[in-house]
C-alpha cells in the first residue's frame, strides 16, 4: 500500500489542522499515514533560529494567527490561540513516539494539540499530560517509564536528526520517499505523489 | 464586480506560476485581479532580513527550488533556475506600475517573469526592458521616460508602503478589503473570499 510519511511538532501551529485531517485525505486516496513526531527546535537551530520564525518574524507572526483562525473555521474545527507560544513538545513527543508502535499515537497526538490549541492547557505539564493519556484509558505509569527511558529518547533523537537530513525545515511536512513537501496546504499534493508513487 | 489583490514582485519565484494563472483563476470566479507591482526589499528591510529567506535559510532555499519546479510541471510551465537570485527588479516594478494604468501592465509582468524564470535572461539589464517592451509592441523610450519619472518613482514606494501597512512580509499575496492571504497557494482561498465579500 502506498504510504506518505506525516511530519508534526506539537509546538507547530499548522501542525494541528493537519493532524486532525491527515487520515481522511490519506484515506480517500488510499494512502497509508506513517506518522512521524520529531523537534522542531534542533531543526531551528541548525537554521540559526532561536525562536518560532512566527515569533522572529512579527508581521508574518499576525498573519498566521489570523490564517490559523480562517483555516480552523473552514476545517470545523475550534480554536483559541494559546497563551504561551511556542510550547514545549517534548514529552508529548517522546510519548507521542512509544504510541506510534503501540497504536494510540494518533489519538494521542490529536489529544495533545486538542489540549494545547483548543483549551489552552501547558502541554510540558505532567499533569495535563497524565490526563490525556488517562483519558485515552492508558496506563500512565508505565507509558511514562518507558517513553521517558533512554532508548526512546535516542530513538526521538534519531528521528529528529532523520528529519535534518531528509530537508525539513518546519513542519508539518510530508515525505514520499526523497521527495518533501512543507506545510498543510501541501497534504493533498504529497498524498497523491504517494498513491502514484 | 468583486475584486482581488494581486501583490506580486519580479524577484519572487512564488509570483512566477501565481503570474501565469491568476487572471484564469479569477475569472472562473467572476472575481477581478487588481495586479499590485511593490518591492520585497523594502518589506524584507522592514524584517530585518538582508536577503531573501530562501537565501537565509539554505534548507529551505533548497525545498523551494523543488518545489517550483514541480509546481510550474503541474501547471505545464517551462521552468528554469536562474543563475541570479533575487534578481534586482525594481526597474521592471516601476515600467509595470506604470502599464497597470495603461493596460499593458499584465502582459508585461508575465513577459518579466518568462524572461527571469524560463530564459535566464537579467531582467534588470535595460537591452532585456527594452526587447521585453518592443516584442509588447510598446514604445520603449516614450515609456521609459514615464516610468522612471519622479512622480511614478514615488508611486511604487507607496504602493510598497501600503503592503507593508496591509501586514505583507512576502509574496505573492492577496488582499481582500482587511484580508490578507499569503502565497501562490492560498489564491484559490483568496479568491473564494473575494467572490462571497
Amino acid at each position: 500500500m502506498a504510504a506518505v510519511e506525516f511530519w508534526f511538532e506539537f509546538a507547530s501551529t499548522y501542525s494541528y489542522p493537519a493532524a486532525m485531517r491527515v487520515e481522511r485525505v490519506a484515506a480517500a486516496a488510499s494512502v497509508q499515514v506513517i506518522w512521524r513526531p520529531f523537534l522542531l527546535g534542533p531543526v531551528f537551530g541548525k537554521q540559526g533560529l532561536t525562536d518560532s520564525p512566527f515569533n522572529v518574524y512579527e508581521q508574518k507572526g499576525r498573519y498566521m494567527w489570523r490564517d490559523m483562525a480562517r483555516i480552523c473555521e473552514g476545517d470545523g474545527l475550534a480554536f483559541n490561540k494559546p497563551s504561551v507560544f511556542p510550547q514545549n513538545g517534548l514529552k508529548a513527543a517522546r510519548i507521542c513516539l512509544l504510541g506510534m508502535d503501540e497504536g494510540w499515537g494518533p489519538a494521542f497526538a490529536r489529544a495533545v494539540y486538542q489540549a494545547n490549541f483548543v483549551e489552552g492547557a501547558l502541554v510540558s505539564d505532567d499533569g495535563v499530560i497524565a490526563d490525556l493519556l488517562s483519558t485515552l484509558k492508558l496506563d500512565v505509569a508505565a507509558i511514562l517509564e518507558r517513553a521517558y527511558a533512554q532508548d526512546n529518547k535516542d530513538r526521538l533523537k534519531a528521528q529528529t536528526e532523520s528529519a535534518w537530513e531528509k530537508g525539513l525545515f518546519g513542519a508539518p511536512s510530508f515525505t514520499v520517499g526523497d521527495e518533501l513537501f512543507w506545510g498543510n496546504d501541501r497534504m493533498e499534493t504529497a498524498v497523491t505523489w504517494a498513491a502514484k508513487s
